[in-house]
Parts: C-alpha cells; structure tokens; sequence
C-alpha cells in the first residue's frame, strides 16, 4: 500500500484518489447497489470508518467519480482547440480528445456510461451528459452550417452515432493492447469524417461534377 | 389478453411467444438476475406451473429470447445480397440489415448486448456474438483487399467501431420517432463508408493525385 503514500490527514494507507480508484473498480465489477461500504473496505483492507474519513458516504464517491468522468469530457470541450478555428476543425478536436479520455480514465467512463438516474447524484450526472452532448450537437450543426460537413443527416442522430462509436471503446479496449489512444483517436476520426471507402472514379467524376 | 390468442394446448392466455415478449421487458427493466419467476408470473397475470408449461426455467427463457436476437442478426449475413457480390456492397448490406434488426427487434437486442457470461446459456450467446463479428471482420478485409475499403485500419478495430455505431442505437432509439428504420440504416451507412466531411477542392485535388 505504500505506493498510495499517506492521507492527507497523515495515516498511513489510500488517500483519497486511492480510494476512489479502487471504489470505482468495484462498482463496475459487482454494480453501484451490489457494492457495499463493507465490500469496499474489504477490498481495501480498511474499516468503514477509514473510509467515512475521506467521503461521507457511498453516494459521494460515486459523485467524485462521475465528476472526475464529466470533468475531463467538459474539458475537452473548453480547450482553445475546441473553441477557435473552424467548427469541423474543432469537432475534429472534440472526437480526438474524448477517445483520450475514454482511453485514460477508462473505468470512469465506464461507470459514467452505465448511469441510469437511480438517484440524485446519478440524475445530475445525466443532465451534465446531456450539456455535454448538446455543446457536441451545437459543434455539428455549425460545422454544416460553414459547409465543411455534409447536412443531410439530422445533427442529433450526427451526434449519437459519433458518440455511440467512441463511448463503445469501453466495451473492449485494454490498456496495453495493440492500439493506442492517438492511434484509436486517428481511426475515430477516420471513420467518421472520412468514411471508410476508398474513392473511386465515378466519385470523383460526382465530386467534380 | 385476448390479443395473444390461445396457447399451443388450447389454454387461453399467453401463447410461447407472448410470454416472451413479456420476460424481454421484465429482463430490460429489472435485470435478469433480479427478475424471479414470481416477478414475471405477476406481471403475465399467470401463475408459475403456467410459465413453466412453456419454459422449463427462466433460464430456458433468456435462451429462446437471445437466440431470436442472434438468428435474426445471423440472417443478414446469410442473406444473398450479404453472400454475393463486391464486399464493400455486402457489408453495405449487413450494416443497413443489423440496423433493421436493432430497430425491429429493440427489446431483444437490448437484452443480447447486456450479456455478461455469467451462466451457459450467457457464454454461449456471446460465443455466437464473437462468431457474428469475426464473420463481418472477413467482409471488411475482403472489402479491403478488393480496394473498396481503405486498407491503413485494422480490420477488428473497424469491424468494433461499426458495430459500436449500431449497438448503440438501443440507448436511445425509440419506436414512431422520427427516424424509420430505412432512413437510420442510410446515415449509418453515410457515416461508415462514405463519412460526414464535405469534399473540398483540396481533398478532390488528392483524390486525383
């Protein structure tokens, strides 16, 4: 445990990202009400009062943890990259920076997508997803709009079948494997943006045309 | 419930069929684990040695439901216009055909990607599963060595995007939205082969060489 350092309060053990960490692994495997205060500390190798200590109770590590998730991708959407330039540029941004953080906060994500709006927390998280995917669906329609995308798809269903293929991610990818997240991010946009078949002389004599 | 007509033995009530229908949405809502014989006999109306006149356990019944999924999905690539012809227009095909299913299907298809392999009937549901996507793996590598399809992505991890596009059209597709089904197979499609950027004389430019 010694890799975990001390808490801030100085004992020794998980602080609190170290508890968080091991929390989040245990909702995905067993499911958020399938995990109780007494499995985590198992798992730990704490008491339930070591825990209460960093969060005041199960509900509030899920919050830091879906919050960690929502963060990142808000994040994504706040980066210069993301906010200058012109708008297929900048959902070129947007699609590249939420595989990276799919990719590096993979169980985070992984419970942010399993939320259903059982309770408070998880409703809240909801609608910040829902923020979330109105900005991306906002980034579309401007991007048709400047003519850089084609406009004959509906920009929601745009937006779910993007997000629908990058939040799929989770379902398979593991650390370590064959691709990494700049590689699975340049396939992303590939897919999307550019599609997958190759041009052909009729297409070009239409692109022309 | 004199829609469901009478049972295969003459009892009135729910037919195989109906009480399938019935398991499915329980199954979704619920979980599997979570919904016991008792549960599904309450919400059927019926009594359990009713139940168990058509299944001989729950278990029976999550294997009839998952294997209407996955014979349906297995369909599309055993139909002619998936077995015959140029690749790109054959996975053209099944993408537009798994669509249809999800759409057609939603409940049942819903249940099938929630499998986890925790009993048999689970395990070898996603045998099949791995069988399906290794089958559409072949079409895309065919697709790319008939140049149709561009060869610079791993065709696993093409054939994983594809069908993490689709999947997820059961997260939120609803029945007499605004979208039918012809008109969703026809953006998955646009989105898979042919992309969302505009062509700019730039790109034609390339194209061209």
């Amino acid at each position: 445990m010694s890799e975990n350092g001390t808490n801030r309060r100085g004992r020794p053990g998980y602080d609190q990202q170290g508890i968080l960490e091991v929390a989040v692994a245990a909702f995905n495997e067993y499911g958020y009400d399938a995990t109780s205060m007494g499995v985590l500390a198992d798992r730990l190798g704490l008491s339930k009062s070591a825990i209460y200590h960093h969060f005041a109770s199960k509900d509030e590590i899920l919050e830091h943890a879906l919050d960690h998730a929502l963060s990142s991708l808000e994040g994504v959407l706040d980066e210069p990259e993301a906010t200058r330039g012109r708008a297929a540029d900048r959902l070129d941004h947007v699609l590249r920076g939420a595989v990276h953080v799919l990719v590096d906060q993979l169980s985070y994500v992984t419970l942010l997508l399993r939320v259903r709006g059982n309770t408070d927390v998880e409703r809240r998280a909801l609608e910040r997803r829902r923020a979330f995917d109105k900005r991306v669906t906002a980034l579309v329609a401007e991007a048709q709009a400047e003519g850089s995308l084609r406009s004959d798809l509906d920009v929601r269903i745009v937006e779910r079948l993007l997000f629908g293929m990058i939040n799929s991610i989770v379902e398979w990818y593991r650390p370590g494997g064959p691709e990494d997240a700049a590689k699975l991010a340049d396939d992303v946009v590939t897919v999307a943006l550019d599609g997958l078949r190759m041009p052909t002389s009729n297409r070009i004599e239409q692109l022309l045309g």
